[in-house]
């Protein structure tokens, strides 16, 4: 089948106006949020409404030994939705219907294109919620939450998306449709193979639906904010917060470069003195006086990490304006250039280690290195920040950014906590697992996916 | 290879100590705890102490072309660590180290012959508290609950085994040794084959060593016990209990036969009266006023639906008590005579529906089937008990068991829970995960074990 045919194909199984050809056009579908992973040309970007469109796009594509690369809304930072040259861009944006809500067995289905914070607000009207709520959260989709494991803020005590997920409909590379999982809370009927699609970054099949599972909607949520001298002293309390057994809704890091930063871009200060060394932000969602109590457990554990000032309030509004401190990090930090934000994720005794270790990082680069990141569960993002037009700085900031991941690695961590390892981070990947894990990964990809058609050259390569 | 060179091999490997060949004693590895599930007569039982012995009987064994069937203590009871004719059953047993535990991230390192009850009472000296709890608690190994992915009493609250793991080490069909996962809360480098391995049954690898998750030791839970005229009033009490947003930390439901069962075996009455349709157990373990509340909810939620009698405590010995009737439940059972426990899984909304079909089954095979499980979850543990000396009542017996899965797959359910497929459910699995999930299971078994090498034919046909 040529380019000609399958073009053709695509529009008579889809409709032409679901399938884009035009290159000014496809562009804006070639590649994600993360400026230097690689990306290549389309051939066609298609929008298929329903499971069917979508397997006939995968059957033609197969005919044709064409590539197809499945994306969400395109807000990933790995690359991992990436076009190669050539291939066929599947889009699941128009399969955004919210499928079913049980509120008796506390379960939605949702199709992939469905916005994370629809589902959220659908599933809040029942008195229920569903935690995964990466940054993006108000345009990301749930079958790219799906596709990366997304995670967020609430991981600390909700776990991330394959935590909350029970079952799949998956397109696989033969057109063939595969359920996965079930609607019960449990079940061990076979391989888990519902957990090997969730962060399978569109290698092994094109998500079709899931069904998920909600919890009670928690309590609004009470607030603290402790200011440290250093990092060293707010990592020991994150680690005194977990030793004590203490388990918040939200458990935030912020440090010295980063509350600058956000300083000047709220023009305001944080009132948090202005030489401290780190901020933890932290949010109890238990309700009442139990909330009360976890807050208080954990002053205690931040003044006894000498904390220099701590603040805890069950107001939501002025709980919000603190969040706002966090959630606007990254503008903040693109305010003074060009960002490559990082995302490792360490042992949380090792936190205030990966910190200081950034701060050597960005000596030795000459590059403004901030971090924060999700304390709670080690989960870091150091944002190395340069100018992009400036001779040699991307190539430093790359330099940084590698360092820090190597120094992830030697603290025990991992190379990706929550974005995943699309088309920027392969080698990283296959430093982590290893050359008996990579062997694992190529057979897997080889028996699901054996023309390689799905995503090729993401994540790792196939031989 | 011959096999007598194989045995000479693996005694030169692992010690001739280590290394049983008499049929006699053989016998007694040959098998778990379902009695209607094949075995066949291994050709030889062997022990290793260490990774490194795990590795040279695989390889051994996959030169002679010999299968491997792993196997921890045998607890289990779907025939899954079930010998096959001419095997070399690989017991775990000795590799029985608590390699770490790390209070600061709440994580511990152990070998898969670490029996659950000693790793419990190992994280408890430290606060912290290993969830799943299978009811062999006491005897059964990690290796196992990794392999059969083990639930337990705790799941409504805490989830089941794979929650709880963050790494594997695993020995492979060629010998080579996988690390899947991470020490770190979160992580999404590559393939989830974390989980693919929890829950594989042995058919994929050996699991030599597991990192697994660990939870703030919860508070000594508060009891309360619930009787109910029906079945019907029952389900909708769990139901009322979900839709409410209430999350005790157990759940537990007993129908008529089986609470008059207990009753017998205890020589008391459980003074619910004596012709309540239908029991449930409920804990907190939120400790003080929270666990008050939570009761207190429940409470109101099983007086609206009709409870003739509701009761809480939260004295722990009379808390012990009442869920004795509870743990006592399948010795009460063996005494009326041979017994085919179930595992069905249903959504939440089902359970009445599911006892009621119970009732119907029992009236048509003419046996007594005695329904209980745990409602938190939908898991029910229908008992058909039966005289395996009368002629023809075995095969009634297993009638009714299939017709009780039959009817949990119709609810939307699933044909297990928690005890797995092994050798006794594979047409039921084929049944429920229908034909391309099959193959998907065949291809990845082809992937990681192309010689079918690990547990051959358990969980389902490799063609």
């Amino acid at each position: 089948m040529t380019n000609d045919s399958l073009v053709a194909e695509l529009c008579s199984v889809l409709g032409a106006e679901a399938v884009l050809t035009d290159a000014d056009v496809t562009a804006g579908y070639s590649r994600d949020q993360m400026p230097l992973a690689p990306s290549g040309t389309p051939l066609a970007v298609v929008f298929p409404t329903d499971v069917d469109g979508v397997r006939e796009t995968v059957r033609a594509c197969a005919e044709a030994a064409v590539p197809v690369v499945p994306r969400g809304a395109g807000s990933g930072i790995c690359g991992g939705a990436n076009a190669v040259d050539g291939c066929v861009v599947l889009v699941t944006t128009k399969l955004d219907r919210i499928v079913e809500i049980d509120p008796d067995n506390r379960l939605a289905v949702v199709q992939p294109g469905v916005v994370n914070l629809d589902l959220r607000e659908a599933a809040a009207k029942h008195g229920l919620f569903y935690p995964p709520d990466p940054s993006s959260y108000d345009w990301c989709t749930i079958g790219g939450n799906l596709a990366t494991n997304a995670g967020g803020l609430c991981c600390v005590k909700y776990g991330v998306t394959t935590d909350s997920v029970l079952g799949l409909e998956v397109v696989l590379a033969d057109g063939s449709l595969l359920r996965t999982g079930r609607r019960t809370v449990k079940g061990v009927a076979g391989y888990d193979l519902t957990k090997l699609f969730v962060g399978s970054e569109g290698t092994l099949g094109v998500i079709t639906q899931a069904t998920v599972a909600l919890r009670p909607l928690p309590q609004a949520p009470a607030t603290l904010v402790a200011a440290f001298a250093s990092a060293g002293a707010a990592g020991a309390a994150v680690s005194g917060i977990v030793r004590e057994g203490l388990v918040p809704s939200l458990l935030e890091i912020m440090d010295a470069t980063t509350v600058k930063a956000v300083e000047a871009y709220l023009g305001t200060e944080l009132g948090t003195g202005s030489d401290s060394g780190a901020l933890l932000l932290c949010q109890s969602d238990a309700g009442g006086a139990l909330a009360k109590r976890e807050l208080a457990a954990i002053e205690q554990v931040c003044a006894d990490a000498g904390a220099e000032l701590v603040h805890s309030t069950d107001d939501v509004a002025e709980g919000n304006l603190l969040m706002k401190a966090r959630r606007v990090v990254h503008y903040a930090l693109e305010q003074r250039g060009a960002c490559m934000t990082d995302d490792v994720c360490v042992p949380r005794t090792r936190i205030a280690e990966l910190i200081e270790g950034c701060e050597r990082i960005s000596a030795e680069v000459g590059l403004t290195i901030a971090v924060c990141g999700h304390a709670g569960d080690g989960n870091m993002h150091p944002t190395v920040v340069y100018d992009a037009t400036a001779a040699g700085e991307a190539e430093r900031a790359r330099r940084g950014f590698d360092a820090i991941l190597e120094l992830g690695l030697s603290l025990g961590g991992t190379v990706t906590g929550e974005h995943g390892i699309g088309r920027f981070k392969q080698d990283w990947l296959a430093r982590e697992i290893g050359p008996v894990g990579l062997d694992v990964h190529r057979r897997i990809k080889q028996a699901l996916d054996p023309g390689n058609l799905f995503n090729p050259g993401s994540m790792f390569s196939p031989t």
